[in-house]
């Protein structure tokens, strides 16, 4: 089951100069950030209803993060549904011919379980699938 | 105040193909669809958590929606944030020198009130904003 748009990710050449949109005229609020050298990134979240929108900053040159960035510009790189049983959910989605980028679920951070589908596969939306630790 | 993201909205050529990942494979449901003559779109809304998916399909091949399908192909178009007061945000927008696209906030359907920001000002996302009609 899906049960949520767990965060909204935008790629952003630097955080500061993202926040001062998102949280300075926006009004939204920063509410942690996290470093991910594996995968490149430096991420600044921000909620919203039950959601969050992800301000993800490339810090190499050789991520598929830097990539896009230099590829297409900032914007909105990928939606992330949060489901209830991941492997449930690929499983389901293998069953329809459905492309999956990872064929296994990757541990994240905090215990928290992830994988990505091919957007060929979605219509050219990069979709993520999250199941949180706590379930 | 930033009440929650509204709905993401994905360009697609078509509804019924698109619905056969996001329904059919993903299990999502669609709750209604509707038709915008007056944007050139036809869409369709798939309920996740507080948000919603809205699928919009170019009806003619001069709108807006169109041309970004054409330029871009299929993938996700804009944000939308419901505010609770659409007019406070926009003035505060300006007061950021943040470009509007909508200087006026737009009537829409079932009374909703909604702009869209310019992506020069918030670091190349379309971001719409709603007030809907029962505040």
């Amino acid at each position: 089951m899906i049960k949520s748009i767990n965060h909204i990710a935008i790629i952003v050449p630097e955080l500061e100069g993202a926040l001062d949109f998102w949280e300075g005229a926006l009004g939204l609020k920063l509410a942690r950030t996290e470093s991910v050298p594996s995968e490149g990134v430096e991420v600044g979240f921000l909620p919203v209803g039950d959601s969050n929108l992800e301000l993800m900053k490339p810090t190499t040159t050789d991520s598929g993060v830097a990539r896009f960035l230099e590829k297409r510009g900032p914007g909105i790189h990928h939606l992330c549904l949060e489901v209830d049983d991941i492997e449930a959910t690929m499983a389901r989605l293998r069953e329809h011919n459905i492309q999956l980028i990872n064929e296994q679920p990757q541990a994240g951070h905090g215990g928290r379980q992830y994988a990505f589908v091919h957007p060929k596969s979605t219509g050219g939306v990069l979709v993520e699938l999250y199941q949180l630790s706590d379930q």
